[in-house]
């Protein structure tokens, strides 16, 4: 048998015609249904009961598709359908945990869209090369337990796990007391090492306003802007607001007003379009309505997808602070390197689109995601459908069935490419 | 006896001589004791443990100095000296509580420099036309119970006093509940119904920078600058601080910046010099480093000594939000007019002065006192002395010996020539 053309192109588009909209649809109401807020949305918190409830659906929906299903030391749970050879899986999938007032479709629709992939690939009788998986990764959000991606983050530095089983929830809960209890829940699974993935293709929600402002359905994710986070603290000094004359204060407030605008400018000038600026926590004090603010500490967050520019930022950011001296201070919180993905992995995201005939184009996520990890050890992309409104993190998240269809078909598509794929 | 030759003007002179500058301060000193915190400061909350044993304190040396003591429904307590004539009596005073952070002077000052003025008087055997009575005014800081000023409020309105008792403090106690502690502490006093005063002075540190500024120990103070308090709420859009594209951005903060730029520029461009214009209190939602700001609230504390001027800012104020339509909110928290004192009071602070051969310049207090209530029923007026480096509300709160005594001894020329008034 030639194995080359038996897995040839008409493969992946016949998988994603077998996508059945009303399936997945369905799925991602039943989800949403476990922990359901009654404004819409979903509180589904990380190995919370309800997460642990959620998982054990999927798990039985997986067993009934065929596939076997194994978790990790970090309760990852990876769903997987057999291919024809002994070669390193192509991985999709997401997470199902959500932020206190989340969505619907953060995360979950990621993974229900690869559960999808897997029933559509079943119906269409389409077998592949390598093994397909869906993956559930462990507390993304950060909401529960900090810091977020911890699942996939350990997945690609299994050593980081024994710092995070020590973090504790709001409740003071340990993580390694509910990877424990993960365990309890489901004692048939077996527990796998970590595995080398051939590629992984997330596929989420945008959460942000640009596909929808472009009228287009699809967004081929070229990588994850990079990001500086900083803590900026303008001291003054408190007084009365009745007895103080104008020019013998010392404003704090007045101090950041003027040092936030000298910020945003700067990093407007550098990062042009792509650029992202907020100011996002404040804290004064004492806060009192008759007396002048003390200290005024607020948070930068700058976003930018080139290196080069977040360099530049941070040098100038050390020039806009220095006219004040002493009394304007820096404290760097985070930062993460701009990622760019796999050039293979965005093709064959690319293709799908064109196979489709689905309008798409290149899009840098401004948000984190589970696939930041995965890009350091497989060649790795994501795509994105709309969010209406480009709202997220929020029960009113939502994005048009048409929209979810297209995006499933695409990660249909794109897998069975990259699961047909030699080496 | 010719009544008007009996009380000549070299009485006044002889009792501020007798003023003793190791008994004035030691008194402070003894006062500050109670309540005294690690820092240097005092932390003596309103009608506290500490407040009682206070005023216990000041009973006991009040009877030792001859007086007789009372208290009213409002916890106020009278320290009265006899004078010749059965006329309204001439009072001083000022409160004894303070703010949690607080510091030796605010206060205290002008009730034991009261206390000096009746020992001083004692001492060099002057007798008086009408009575001297001190007062300490209950909780006037309204860091207990809000408002302050409570016992001067209800002094010059009874009907005040209902509404106040139900008011509670942190921890719940009723303002009433401790009202009525106070009346079981001091059995023995005599509760007197609210009587006319002739005229009263209260000497108060300036708790601003002005009198140190000018190198002026004593300041003659004219009247007390009206304010208008505002809350001012500036509405955006929460979203995501990585996903959305500057252009497309509602941030409350943005929108609050340019604002408070607005507003102080008006307040500046109409008040001039005398304008006080301080935006204390910031309340930013949902105040998360990666999420733009929806919601901004801030204080406005405008104040002026000019009516007029208040009036244009309350119409200016509208004007500077208008162009923000629904977005921005105004809410009008509290507003009072200027106080002018009484010439003829302020009159005899001046004539004190000099009579001293003290420096001394008209000022506008900044801050509110126990004397703006006051001034609304008799002839009233106040004395300042210097504030160290403007500080007050505050452990580092001082003002130099000299200064206090020669406050002091002002503030005993000004009673015994305002004792002395026919009518």
């Amino acid at each position: 048998m030639n194995m080359t053309s038996s897995y040839d192109k008409t493969h992946a588009l016949h998988a994603a015609e077998h996508v059945d909209p009303a399936r997945l649809i369905g799925a991602i109401d039943a989800l949403a249904t476990i922990g359901a807020r009654s404004d819409g949305g979903v509180d589904r918190p990380a190995l919370s009961a309800l997460d642990i409830e959620a998982r054990r659906t999927l798990i039985e929906r997986a067993q009934t598709l065929g596939c076997t299903v194994t978790t990790d030391a970090c309760a990852n749970l990876f769903f997987r359908r057999a291919g024809d050879e002994d070669l390193p899986p192509v991985m999709t999938g997401s997470h199902i945990d959500t932020q206190p007032t989340g969505g619907r479709l953060d995360g979950a629709y990621g993974v229900l869209a690869g559960f999808e992939c897997l029933a559509a690939l079943a119906d269409a009788g389409v077998r592949t090369r390598r093994p397909l998986e869906v993956a559930i990764w462990t507390n993304e959000e950060g909401s529960r337990f900090q810091p977020g991606a911890m699942g996939s983050s350990t997945f690609v530095d299994p050593a980081r796990l024994d710092g995070f089983r020590t973090v504790r929830d709001a409740a003071g809960v340990t993580f390694g007391a509910t990877l424990d209890a993960h365990r309890t829940a489901f004692p048939a699974l077996d527990t796998r090492a970590p595995q080398h993935a051939h590629a992984f293709i997330e596929l989420h929600i945008e959460q942000g306003p640009l596909l929808e402002l472009a009228d287009t359905p699809l967004g081929v994710v070229t990588g994850i802007q990079g990001v500086r986070w900083h803590s900026v603290r303008c001291m003054g000094a408190a007084a009365h607001a009745g007895t103080t004359p104008m020019a013998v204060r010392r404003d704090a407030m007045t101090l950041a007003v003027r040092v936030r605008g000298a910020i945003e400018a700067c990093a407007l000038a550098l990062g042009g379009d792509a650029a992202r600026i907020t100011f996002g926590s404040w804290n004064i004090e004492p806060n009192s309505i008759n007396t002048i603010p003390s200290t005024v500490t607020f948070t930068v967050d700058f976003r930018h997808p080139d290196p080069a520019v977040l360099a530049r930022f941070d040098a100038a950011l050390k020039n806009c602070l220095a006219p004040h001296g002493a009394d304007v201070r820096l404290e760097p919180l985070f930062e993460h390197a701009p990622v760019h993905f796999a050039d293979t992995a965005i093709a064959r995201v690319h293709e799908a689109c064109d196979a489709l005939g689905a309008r798409s184009q290149p899009i840098v996520s401004g948000a984190f995601h589970d696939a930041l990890h995965l890009a350091k050890v497989c060649a790795t992309a994501m795509i994105f459908v709309p969010s209406r409104g480009g709202i997220s993190h929020n029960p009113l998240e939502a994005t048009d069935d048409a929209d979810l269809v297209l995006g499933t078909r695409a990660l249909a598509h794109c897998l069975v490419e990259l699961c047909n794929e030699a080496r």
